[in-house]
């Protein structure tokens, strides 16, 4: 959880609110562990067989990817409630290479009360996964569920 | 990959065509190991405190239904050159539990040749992961990139 940041609920969270996350390098082991167990595909598991690939070289599984930048938002987006994530839209644009160092840039673009729930609403997020030259690894534009303050959730 | 499956590349993949993967039990460990390493959230760390909090009980991060969504697709969806993925429309509609079995269905809702790269194009594959009851914990709308026979790749 996010004890050391202050805990944000739904009326305290506005478009335009920022939060950069620490970093994170990746490493050959990491990203060949974790293909073995979600995505054993040879471009994620295999350095010198994957340089025959479209890959041009080992590349970690998006849905590594996907991990770390979650590890990294947990850490770094206050929301009281944690992370409840609905869904949203994600695009890896290139891969993430052993080496490369990952930080998180979120900014929320919506805020939308519950019309149905009135103790809730949805926050709309802008998760940018950039790597050690600023390039983007994954855009993740996620829906959150956040709560009020008077709420029982949190 | 998929060796044991029939390779197919663009020209053989047709909107509707379907696929079904093997079964996959999630377990109360896996979820919370997988959530130590990267969703350190209380609702998917810890099964008593889980069940003061918005999921009432312990769930499964949604990364970690992803990477095992993905383990299935690889082993079920028969892309000649690899399931690549360039990203698509995510959402969790309902948590995975411990002891959920979970199964994906994949079905292709376009085929679209790159007008820019004669040698590819991106198929759209509607990815749902039910759990034991054939509720969908999991829909990914995803764009995969698929080569031509003729292709250099795969």
């Amino acid at each position: 959880m996010t004890q050391e940041l202050a805990k944000k609920y739904l009326e305290d969270i506005a478009v335009g609110d920022k939060w950069v996350s620490e970093h994170y390098t990746m490493t050959t082991e990491e990203i060949i562990a974790f293909a073995k167990q979600f995505d054993p595909q040879v471009f994620h598991l295999d350095t010198e067989a994957a340089k025959e690939t479209f890959f041009a070289g080992l590349a970690a599984s998006g849905w590594h990817t996907s991990g770390i930048t979650m590890r990294l938002m947990v850490a770094s987006i206050p929301i009281a409630s944690g992370l409840i994530g609905a869904g949203g839209q994600i695009s890896w644009s290139r891969p993430t290479r052993p080496g490369d160092t990952l930080q998180v840039v979120s900014e929320v673009i919506a805020v939308k009360p519950s019309r149905s729930k009135p103790d809730r609403g949805i926050v709309t997020v802008q998760i940018d996964t950039l790597n050690q030259h600023g390039e983007a690894v994954q855009n993740f534009t996620c829906n959150m569920v956040a709560f009020r303050r008077e709420s029982k959730i949190a």
